[in-house]
């Protein structure tokens, strides 16, 4: 596959200009393509720079506000609210961090309800942010219905990731973000344009049928990772980032957009715990690095998120690679 | 498989009698059989009688106190702490209950710390609990190394189970409980004992070879659901279950017994939201409803705690069946 070599410089600054002449503003574009950005810079291509055109036509088709200003609001002492205005998740997030930040150190559990925004970006940057803080993080999301619930075979639930994070000591934060699919829908996306297989536990086709064909299962359901326990994660998820705060379920998001393309709309839930309110105030940092030694002491163990943090010290220095053909779309794009 | 035929009334009068003599106060051996004549009535025996030697040694072998005095403790306005004083999970669980609903109901998102305790019980009727009085709820706790790190041979993390609880609208709680190992220890320990083999994602021999026997399993490790991704579920439950609350991790709770027998010291962590705060008060119930219908349409698929509750409504009036051999070993301990 023939690739195009940016700088990180190089490929925030296309992504900016193809959202702004998509018709984001400034900040609305500026926050996207950190969120696209970082993701490349950790080698994440799944939610880095494939997902532009993806953001630049739900801009263009009028779906999402590009000049979206989110407003917050405080539903209850330990719960926050922030309406997108129907615009991109990463603007929303990033002016919910400290109000969050705050309402967890203060309360020792707090939760940001996110309402009315389009969420097509990975979790781990809001739980990470929050790690680095010295909180405890989780996330959840839904998108379109992609998979199956356990025993049928038509897709229902997104692939409905969850991000979590835990502050570490003198290193970056353990951070694990993962769908409740077997398999993420953008991977397999991948896999289908490059003409690779995927596990047979990664979906099944229209009928049920056992494949690893990435465009059988496109066409069919994606499935829970581990069978029947992950369906579980993605329909608890649907209930968090969806019926809890008001939100879309995947197959109200599915409804809404009609066809039209671009992102779903929906919610996202995050709950942030300050671990020094739990009763260890001085014991609780060292006593995860003791968990983690134990892990790493293990000869083929790594710990979530380790790879990710090496490469994004590699590419700040490297830049990156994408494919020719998606240069070639984005350029298109301008 | 010879069997004995127990009502729930008798059932429970054994158990309590069962621990009584072991050293519990009245209290405590309430509390203790509640939860594992709720988990008989449910037909998951997993739960049930099965754990009563393993309450009774730690009782006798003066590793649990049989005569706890839990206490309750607010370590910040939404984060309530309880003592367990050294006694098993129930009593402390069910003194926890009402302080949880109304710090959640008061602001929005709270969470339980329980400490100095021994949990061998089932998730489900703490957050069962909570969710009959219109929270959502999770739970999380650890017990004894028996789960390989992804990528590791060697167990480490506990089984680890996460239970979910969300309100429904005329119709018992959508109730989860499951482990982050592929398969529950005392279903691997059922499989041992009455000579079945298990599916080769349950664990790993010794040296990390694959195997289908349960016995092996046991001398090996367990792994994760899903392969890492249960692994990651396993090591977030040993972060918040233990390092977050100042309790142990499960391998600490190994050390911590030194073969002395009988049931893992922890902690647990439960998390209560309160759905009519996020936004939706008067329509998450019914947005809710709108998802599980759109489940249950699909052929082949059932609610996550269903059966359990059918079970439920049928042992109050059948009755239970234990095996005759687990009878005798209640008995003898009498």
């Amino acid at each position: 596959m023939t690739s195009v070599h940016l700088s990180l410089e190089q490929a925030h600054a296309l992504a900016m200009n193809c959202l702004q002449v998509s018709g984001c503003d400034e900040a609305n574009a500026r926050a996207a393509a950190d969120s696209m950005i970082l993701a490349e810079g950790d080698l994440c291509h799944a939610h880095g720079l494939f997902r532009l055109p993806w953001y630049a036509a739900g801009v263009k088709s009028g779906r999402a506000n590009g000049k979206a200003n989110p407003r917050v609001e405080q539903l209850a002492p330990a719960v926050i609210r922030v309406d997108g205005d129907g615009g991109f998740a990463p603007l929303g997030q990033q002016i919910a961090h400290q109000p969050l930040v705050d309402c967890a150190r203060n309360n020792g559990i707090a939760a940001v309800a996110f309402v009315n925004m389009f969420h097509i970006a990975a979790m781990w940057p809001e739980v990470e942010k929050l790690a680095m803080e010295g909180l405890c993080a989780f996330a959840f999301t839904s998108s379109y219905p992609y998979v199956a619930p356990a025993g049928g075979i038509k897709p229902l639930f997104g692939t409905n990731p969850m991000g979590f994070a835990w502050p570490r000591r003198n290193a970056p934060p353990l951070v694990f973000d993962q769908a409740s699919a077997s398999m993420a829908r953008g991977e397999i996306q991948i896999a289908a344009r490059e003409g690779h297989s995927v596990p047979e536990t990664a979906g099944i086709g229209p009928d049920g049928e056992t494949t690893t064909d990435p465009k059988v299962v496109l066409k069919g359901a994606q499935l829970g990772f581990g069978g029947y326990k992950g369906a579980s994660l993605a329909m608890m998820v649907e209930l968090l980032a969806g019926a809890m705060i008001g939100e879309f379920l995947s197959i109200e998001s599915a409804q809404d957009d009609a066809g039209k393309g671009g992102p779903p709309k929906g919610g996202e839930l995050i709950m942030a715990l300050d671990p020094a309110k739990f009763g260890d105030p001085d014991g609780f940092l060292a006593h995860g690095e003791k968990l983690f030694e134990a892990i790493l002491e293990q000869e083929g163990t790594r710990l979530p998120g380790a790879r990710r943090f090496e490469n994004r010290q590699k590419t700040a220095e490297t830049g990156i690679e994408i494919p020719q053909s998606l240069h070639q779309t984005i350029l298109e794009l301008l």
